[in-house]
């Protein structure tokens, strides 16, 4: 169920994005532990003009390698997403070769009411998923 | 005031955007009681590479046809929701040909103080709007 | 720390949709009181076909000006949100000519667990921001 909308810089090709796409789902299936299946995502390519990611004083250095994840979820605990943001880095630095220092998050927390998979039903209401 | 974003695969003729939009948000004043005036959508186009719905394992069969939608809203009750999606899942099949097991929602609830509809002001805040 | 999406129509220069992003950010810093380096902002062009934001009755008239923006923060309080609804109509009408009645915001709380800035980390839980 997590929606996960990934924001990049025109710079990859589309086996690289396909990658990217792959580790992303990959990696919130084994945090979340949620069904393989699970898997909504909507990619966006930006022109460097239109996308801005500093580091809020950090000192992180970002290169065009810079990924945004925004997920929208049911409410997880704060263990699982900081155990995920851990797991996100370290898997794409292994399979997409993108730095720690270019993995960007924000969570958006919503309710089993909030979601439907299709057929005009909330399925976390009717029972057909726990 | 619900922002809807609304997603889908590049398959549509302007035709069938438009009337896709509009469907769409006469079952959002339908369903939500909102005025008709209340329109607010942003439409994404995307590759199918850039684009991923499956099912959860609710063996909901998709196709090219699958739409996504995201709704920023001030809390509606659980039946308003769950009516929404069953309306929408109706009116797209009856006046877009998009097939129940074609249309996905997500909701993200927000406040009251959360809205500026323009003037610079908060227009729930202000008592302009109800 | 406030994620800005940026909504427009295309109507407008690299030049004047670089000073509506900076001038946002002005607005950011000032209204939050967050860091200057506090700059994560993703700008959605889009056709007219594809972006609709009509005024639920209250009579505000738009032109292609029109600017949707949707924020995501850790909570601020009433008061902080309706100083920055004002200071950002002010601002850019002074610096991008835009008129407030071409203004629209709506802002997305989330926590302080719900950031990861990088290196795999959730700096509001580490104490590395405050």
């Amino acid at each position: 169920m997590p929606l996960v909308k990934v924001h990049v810089l025109k710079c990859r090709t589309s086996q690289e994005l396909s990658m990217l796409l792959d580790t992303i789902h990959d990696v919130i299936v084994a945090s979340f532990g949620v069904p393989p299946r699970d898997r909504y995502q909507i990619l966006h390519e930006h022109e460097a003009s239109h996308f801005w990611a500093l580091d809020t004083g950090l000192d992180i250095a970002r290169t065009e390698k810079i990924i945004l994840l925004e997920i929208v979820s049911r409410p997880r605990s704060r263990d699982a997403k900081v155990a995920f943001y851990a797991n996100l880095a370290r898997e794409l630095q292994a399979r997409c070769d993108i730095e720690p220092s270019d993995v960007m998050v924000t969570m958006i927390n919503n309710s089993d009411e909030d979601w439907s998979f299709g057929l005009g039903r909330a399925q976390f209401l009717t029972g057909e998923l726990g």
